[in-house]
This record gives structure tokens, C-alpha cells and sequence, in this order.
């Protein structure tokens, strides 16, 4: 393929590396180019399809397929809420949970992160779902129409609205990783949800460093994050961004307009509408990068979040492709190297045209 | 192989899934037994040297071997320091730099940690350097003796004094990336020395976790951190555990047991010690993981440490084999799953024998 047909608008800058701060986050991340191929060579080595399919048959089919329910951990919740063989989504118990549901939930009055000194461990009580997101196995998320989607998201809704109900979780992680070399174990299309009895660390500073810009500056971080030269698309409700201090190359972010703490709060409008964005980026993400590996993350707040919160708490949804090895420097010190500059990431998935 | 042959001594106990907080980063972990095989079943599926080695000539060689010096980026310095051929170690620049040393460093007035609003970003200063630990494309760390693995910690601290005197560096992180999946991409043996022009977010956030623990107990946590269940073997002046909440199956702490804030206060005796230690703990991982591959951190404190915080400042070295993958649950929240309980894994780490 001719340098013309790589670069049909303005080739890039060229740009020297910087260190730059994520105000989200509160971490730093060294956009390093002198590292990198040219931005558009990016692609994934090990396509998620090639790794994750495995099984070769003309019809592969596993334990989340239609018609092998038995094989599978107990029912939750399926959609529509029929006894119907005609599911679309079902929500069902992991079969390899790292939390126990019928473990005995930490004291309330225990205040874990309080905890200091010796040995502090709990009992690992917890919930831990698994999300199938169609009852077809050759089926992968972006396959799916904007209404779709927009079901799997109301399916994730509508189990957080269980899990807060308990009154024994504090925070609820929903997340999907694509491709085995990004943890999936299971090719079929899902999602996990899990139910923690703490607020885990990454949430706590998340909060904390979006308090900072709000003390500083009166305003969210998320909600000023938006600009010109970042975006990817948008729509109504929601816009796609690749982050000023992306940690990984051609991570995105997507972002409600609205200023809103819970992604639970989202309606049934909102979702379609964030449904038809998350398939878009899938699908840009996947044609320009060769059907990468990736975890998708919902970045939103804890159940118990006090009224001086909410005008600095604002969910997002992340999306990090694998096409980088993290190694000893990122885990030793919680920097990351990221060798594309996310405006150069966020021009070209503009330019991807996905309508052919 | 017998499960009699597997287990020379008592069984591993049956435990249940656990919540535990590691006081050193102030993070949790769930141990979750009920996801994984046996402890002692955990092998990696992909040996460090199957996939590193690339080269399968009879007698491999590249850039960082004898008589190949020219192909390199330029040398910093050798052991011993002599023109001679016979080198024994190599500082080199780093031919694909995430720093640059020749960029203006950042004016020493501005506080970067503090910086909160907008856009924040540094020119990419900083000096990224290799250390060839051998001339031989063939040894490995753990092949060396232990004599030579501690002039590989001296050729670090050398360096390290090197960067001090700049005035420009905020913190040195050391590591190495042992195996492709890893993070290596040299199979010739060597580490990696990042010069810093801010303290890293993991480096601050564990300083302050560790005076947290100082301000309830009195006492530094990692002098307090020893003990039978959790010790995998010990020397002189180090220890060498599976820490109680370990984020990695067989993640392994070396410890000094003088309290000491800096490694480069290391000294020839010690760095001799550390080597012997290192080399066992490295080849223990090897037999009972199956080669796996690994990063190696140097957890040490910024140069510019005030008094205050000497009490509760005590550097280490980690050691993180990669058995399993880390996918969204873990991105997300900052929490790791350990299928493994450290107890267990340090009982089995105590128990291989690299005598024969």
C-alpha cells in the first residue's frame, strides 16, 4: 500500500517527546514518537479473532451459546425477561468467581481503607457476573445495532441497580476484555461485573485528583476535557475523545455531555445513543488497528457518594487497545510510555471511514 | 509425574477466597484460589526463553554481544573501566530513548506534581539507558556468579551516582524485562535505567502509604514485614519473601535488612550478598515456573528525600513473573486477582532445590 493511500489528508507533524499529566488520573505518561513507527503503521500482531476464536469448526458453539443454558453457571437475569429459548442477553453467575457471593460481607462498620497496620485481610465476598452479550457465538459486540448495544448497557444498568440494592457493595466494576491476550478466557462475546466491598484504590484517587482540578478551578475535569484536535466523533449525548495524556496508544474515551456521576443514571435514550458511539469506535478501532485486543472499563463513582462530590464526579467509559507490552518501567513506577501523540491517534480514527 | 512427587511435604492447606490490603502501596488484592489449579500446578505457558530467543543459529548473536560494540548507541561507561575488549558489563544510551537527554530539562522552579489545571505537559526530558550485564549472548542473569551479579547492582549504582550529581533528576527507576511477553526486546541479557525528571506518581503515593503506617506504629513496614510463613530464604543482609499480599502469583520482595532509603547506598559487600540472593530466588522461579518470564523493579526513594521521611523510607527490589494476564478488572480498579496465596507460594519457592 502506496504512502497516498496510508495518509489521504496532510501527513502528521513531526513532534518531540513530551511528558505530559492525565488530570483525571493524576498520573504522568511519556509520549515518546522516537519509539514508535509512523502512527498509521499501527497495528495489532495478534488480531483478537485469530487468538480468541480458537475452536475452528464451521459452527463453533461453547457454554454461552443458545441452547447450552445447563452448561452455565446459574441464571441472574436474562433479556427480555422471558423463560423464553429466544434470549438476547443473559446475565448469569461466573463460573470461576474471584469473589464469593455466599461469603459473609465485611462489618459496615469496618472502615477497610482506614486499616493500617499488620496484616489486614477480609473474607472475599463479593459478586462476580458474567454479561453474554448475544446468544450467538460468532457474534461480537460491534456486529451489533445501536439498540443492541444499547440493551447490553440497560442489562449492565439494571444489575448495578441490583448489586446497590444489597446495601453490602461499595462499588461496582463493569468491564470486557476482548481477545486473550487482553484476559479474555472465553471467545464467545461477554462482559463481567463485579460487585466489591471497597472502593478500590484507582476509584479513590480518580475522585481525589478530580476534587483537586474542581478546588482549583470551579469546574469538572471532564467536562472541560473536550477540544478540537482530540475528538474522534460525537453524538446527542455523548462524545468520543482520545485523551490530551492517553496512556496507551489510541486509548479512548467516551464521555457524557452531561454532567453525571453514575453510569446507572443512564436512561433508555442515552443508551441507545452511547450504544451507536461504543459500536462506531469498536469498529474504527478495529479496522485501523487489525482487530486489536482490548479492555473496555466503566469509570464511574461509588454507591455511597456524598452531595460534595457530585459537582467534580463524572463517569466515563475507556477503551485501551493492546499494542503495547507494559513492562518493568510502567509497574514500577505507574508511568506509562505511550509512542503515538494522542492528536495524531484521535485525527486518524476521524478518518476512518467505517461505512464501507 | 505423582502428586506425591509434586509435593515432598504436608499438602497446602484448603483456604478461601481472601480480601488483603498491602500496607507498602496501599492497594488490595483478591486472592482467589477458586480460579486456579493447584499452586504448585502454575507454570508459565510460554518460557522467556522459547519465545526471547529468537535466533536459532548455533551460536546467536546481535548489537549487545563482544566485538559488536559499534553497532550500538554510544557507551557510558564499561566494567572494568578500561578500553579493553574484555568488558565484563555495559552502560549504553539507549537506541530508541523515551527520553531524551539532549532536550532542555524542566525549569527546577516549577513544581509539576502541583500543576492541576488544563493541559499539562513537559518537554520529554530524561535519560533512558541499557545495561549489558554480559558479554555473552547465551548467559543469563541467574547464570552468572554471584560475585558478577552484584558488579551488574554496582554498574546500577554507578550510574545512578551519575544522575545524582545532574541536578536535574528527580528519581531513577531500574528495571528489567525478562522474556517478549515481558517487555524484552533484546533476547542478549540486560536492564534498563530511567532517569526521571519527576518523582512518579506509585513512587509518591507509596512513600506516603509507608508514612501512614510510620504515623500509626512508629515503625518502618518493611522492617516490620518479616516473617516464617511468608519468607522464601534469606542471607546476611537480605531477606527474600512472598509479600502477604502479593498482586502477582509468586511475586517475590528482596528486602535489605538494614534500613536503608536509597539502593545506591549499597556497598561491594552487600551488592555480593544481593547478588547470591537474587541469583537463587531467579533460579527458583525458573525450575518451578517453567522460565517464566518477568520484570524486575528497584523500588528505591527520590534523591531528594528530606530527614523527615527516613524513618518509614526503605528501598526494595521486586520480582513480578508473568503467569497470568492483567485485563480490565484490574486496569480499571487498581485491584489484582492472585489466584496464588502468597503463604503457599513462598512454602513452594522455599522448597525448590536448585542444588542439582
Amino acid at each position: 500500500m502506496s504512502s497516498t493511500e496510508q495518509s489521504p489528508s496532510p501527513p502528521l507533524p513531526n513532534r518531540s517527546a513530551e511528558v505530559r499529566r492525565d488530570a483525571i488520573f493524576d498520573r504522568w505518561v511519556l509520549i515518546s514518537p522516537a519509539r514508535a513507527r509512523r502512527p498509521s503503521d499501527f497495528k495489532s500482531h495478534s488480531p483478537a479473532s485469530s487468538s480468541a476464536s480458537g475452536n475452528r469448526n464451521p459452527k463453533p458453539s461453547c457454554a454461552f451459546c443458545a441452547g447450552r443454558e445447563g452448561e452455565c453457571a446459574p441464571e441472574i437475569f436474562r433479556v427480555p425477561p422471558s423463560s423464553s429459548a429466544d434470549w438476547k442477553i443473559r446475565v448469569i453467575e461466573n463460573l470461576y468467581p474471584a469473589l464469593r457471593r455466599d461469603a459473609e460481607p465485611p462489618d459496615p462498620s469496618d472502615d477497610l481503607a482506614a486499616a493500617g497496620t499488620g496484616r489486614c485481610a477480609v473474607t472475599g465476598f463479593g459478586f462476580h457476573d458474567v454479561v453474554i452479550e448475544t446468544p450467538d457465538h460468532s457474534v461480537h459486540l460491534p456486529d451489533l445495532s445501536p439498540e443492541e448495544v444499547g440493551e447490553v448497557l440497560l442489562a449492565y444498568k439494571q444489575r448495578i441497580f441490583q448489586l446497590a440494592r444489597l446495601g453490602s457493595i461499595k462499588y461496582v466494576q463493569v468491564f470486557k476484555n476482548y481477545g486473550a491476550s487482553a484476559g479474555a478466557s472465553m471467545a464467545h462475546s461477554h462482559s463481567q461485573i463485579m460487585g466489591l466491598p471497597l472502593v478500590p484504590p484507582l476509584v479513590s484517587s480518580r475522585l481525589d485528583s478530580m476534587k483537586k482540578f474542581y478546588d482549583m478551578t470551579g469546574k469538572c475535569s471532564l467536562c472541560e476535557v473536550q477540544s478540537e484536535d482530540i475528538l474522534v466523533c460525537d453524538t446527542v449525548h455523548f462524545f468520543a475523545i482520545v485523551p490530551f495524556a492517553a496512556s496507551y496508544p489510541f486509548e479512548v474515551w467516551i464521555v457524557p455531555r452531561d454532567h453525571t456521576a453514575h453510569f446507572h443514571e443512564i436512561d433508555h435514550e442515552k443508551a441507545v445513543d452511547l450504544g451507536g458511539l461504543l459500536k462506531l469506535i469498536l469498529q474504527k478501532l478495529s479496522k485501523q488497528l487489525n482487530d486489536p485486543p482490548y479492555n473496555l472499563m466503566i469509570q464511574t463513582a461509588p454507591f455511597d457518594l456524598s452531595t460534595s462530590c457530585a459537582p467534580y464526579t463524572h463517569w466515563f467509559l475507556q477503551i485501551l487497545p493492546h499494542l503495547n507490552v507494559i513492562g518493568g518501567f510502567e509497574i514500577g513506577s505507574g508511568c506509562f510510555i505511550n509512542p503515538v501523540f494522542p492528536e495524531d491517534a484521535a485525527k486518524i480514527l476521524r478518518e476512518v471511514d467505517c461505512s464501507k
